[in-house]
């Protein structure tokens, strides 16, 4: 392994296995072939040609479109392709900011390809000898990624929260940190991925923020999804993400740019430097 | 104008305009039609069909590698599409790190569209309102962007300095700041864009560091390229990139970056906030 192994891992994918997906005039994702050629026969309201998904001229509203795809949604579940609904819904945006065109329950994001947005939070402290970073430990029994290794917040970006709101909510959840404290975290870049999984295309965009934790304050899991939090300094958590599986995917890459935005990882010590900086936001 | 303009500017080119170039079996830059098809004229050592321009397989070391590219840029010159060569030379790299394949005048980069590196330094203090930002604005009688405003430190590259050398004589010459000084940037990332401009293509990587002044360091340029330095809190440096031309082309995308890491600018304050992340380096 190595840092751009990972980040490679997480852009594996052939568009030529996938149709355009657009509503109301704008591309929103990408479809597979074979989902998109069943799509008419679960509901007459998809518009469904060589090249492009699209959806009836007379589903003109949120409420409408939204419809439709709880109804491909139910579909997947019922032939296998999504184990189950998570009855969080995900917006349809044609960009980040804009109106949501849709929404989707957050298990068949992927199969339509669509942007799903969400925050992970590098929490650190800083000691004599440089930067340590909370570590979680997923819990063994979750569906994702069932213990390996997390930033200490992390959460996907539901619709109808705002990305303030989403932090507090997950800092509280997943580290028991107060409002106060989730404030602290400072917004530093983005992170994008497209994947290619099981259910379909896996295109995330997450918000990266970093949060030194005041002295006293130590990460405490409320929700189950951690096991354990661990701080670990940087030169442990740099070997351990470019030398073994030992983290959950994307993490690999948000961790990779705290090293590299905190001076760790440089054009020095790094001949992938500038291929991972760049390969972190395709 | 606003923060994405200034990165598409950066990154306007057409390769269709362009062969590309290919030096010991690896690809490392890009050369329009029409200077392509003039090279072999220029010296025979050039190989040139019409997809590819290659060399001679007898030309086989640096050194007579770098005395065909001394032609070319001696040609280059003659017919006025350089001005003057600057007997600086730039390293000819298959990638960041490699061993060099030839040097060639910093003049003539762009027009065999090889990667160009350098190193910007954003210069900044800490006060009870927030950062403000080291302002260099540059010289009246400059080539290079004239009366534009700068980073505090920023230089190429050239071939057989370490980036550490060239930061300490960048920082020296272009700040006053001592090599004590100087070692206080934190590298924090890289810039990268292809800009198509009348020489050919110029592909920049930028090694971006932060540098926190201490207290009453305050730079002082030596070598005549800065006229005045200014202190401008973020507020008036992000007004001013988004707003105005008045920065020289690439410290626009520097100091985004810079506003991006620094939490100034956000995905809820920026609408083309991901754009803007992604498209820095690309």
């Amino acid at each position: 392994m190595s840092f751009l192994d990972h980040i490679r891992a997480c852009n594996a994918h052939d568009l030529s296995g996938f149709r355009r997906f657009e509503l109301d005039g704008h591309f929103v994702g990408w479809v597979r072939h074979e989902l998109a050629e069943a799509l008419p026969g679960v509901d007459p309201g998809f518009v469904v040609t060589a090249d492009r998904v699209g959806i009836a001229a007379e589903i003109r509203d949120f409420e409408a479109r939204s419809t439709l795809l709880d109804h491909a949604a139910a579909y997947l579940v019922e032939r296998g392709t999504v184990k189950a609904l998570r009855g969080e819904y995900y917006p349809v945006l044609p960009r980040w900011g804009a109106e949501p065109l849709a929404r989707l329950d957050r298990a068949a994001v992927a199969a339509f390809g669509i942007e799903a947005f969400g925050l992970h939070v590098n929490g650190y402290v800083r000691g004599d000898d440089g930067l340590s970073l909370w570590i979680g430990r997923r819990a063994g029994d979750r569906d994702v990624a069932p213990g390996l290794l997390d930033n200490m917040v992390a959460g996907g970006q539901p619709i109808g929260l705002s990305l303030a709101e989403n932090l507090e909510k997950e800092a509280a959840e997943e580290a028991g940190l107060d409002a106060a404290t989730a404030r602290l975290a400072k917004p530093v870049g983005a992170i994008s991925y497209s994947l290619e999984t099981a259910v379909g295309l896996k295109r995330d965009r997450l918000f990266v923020y970093d949060l030194e934790l005041p002295a006293g304050i130590t990460p405490v899991n409320t929700d189950g999804e951690v096991e354990s939090f661990e701080l670990w300094p940087l030169d442990r958590v740099a070997a351990s993400v470019r030398g073994t599986d030992d983290w959950k995917f994307n993490v690999n890459l948000v961790v990779t740019d705290f090293l590299i935005r905190h001076g760790w990882l440089t054009a020095e010590n790094e001949p992938d430097y500038l291929e991972i900086a760049c390969g972190l936001r395709r």
